[in-house]
């Protein structure tokens, strides 16, 4: 959708440190964040809302898979998650690392995208 | 789990205005409502996160299907999510309409129970 900060993420029009991406998914880190590895999971294709998208369930198999990298890169075991939805309008889920235990420095943006994507790949 | 209070509503040993029930997930409204319709999506057998649970595509497409019904049922689009999971150790999703908008008396459970069962049979 045109104007649509999201959208120009998945058309490569604005950079973002992408943690995770298949053919319907995107994640990547949040630019303001709560704790280390903070990340949104979004659909590619623009939806209002997270309960719009038809394949929700691959959407949350895809946002556990993040939550439990997210678990081993930053050691902890609570991953909050929020969906709200009206800051941008474009459907996204929040995955969030105990912002009490997580170890790391959450503005780490570099440090946390490798470590984050090295605990996917195991 | 013993002294679970979630297991317990599952197995019938405490009331709870259930709304939505399959063979693997159970949601009934919350019993400290933020708006009419708040309604918790729990999986029957005990995990102590929602990022545990196996079968979490199901768990969200439920999910999706109780959203929906909470916006036909109290008139909103938006319906707010959070994954916390600290209160009580068995995973739960929150499913909470609009707190500005839905319409009607939040701790009016048997009325909210039947406007939420009537949506998700249409």
């Amino acid at each position: 959708m045109k104007d649509c900060i999201f959208c120009k993420i998945v058309n490569n029009e604005i950079p973002a440190h992408v943690v995770y991406e298949d053919a319907d998914f995107l994640a990547f880190l949040d630019i303001r964040p709560e704790s280390a590895g903070h990340s949104l999971i979004i659909p590619k294709k623009h939806y209002r809302w997270v309960w719009d998208v038809p394949n929700i369930g691959d959407y949350f198999e895809a946002a556990q898979q993040i939550a439990l990298a997210q678990r081993k890169a930053f050691g902890v075991d609570k991953i909050v998650s929020k969906i709200v939805g009206e800051e941008i309008q474009h459907a996204h889920v929040w995955l969030i690392p105990d912002r009490d235990n997580a170890k790391g420095d959450r503005n780490d943006f570099e440090g946390n995208k490798k470590a984050l994507l090295e605990a996917l790949e195991k």
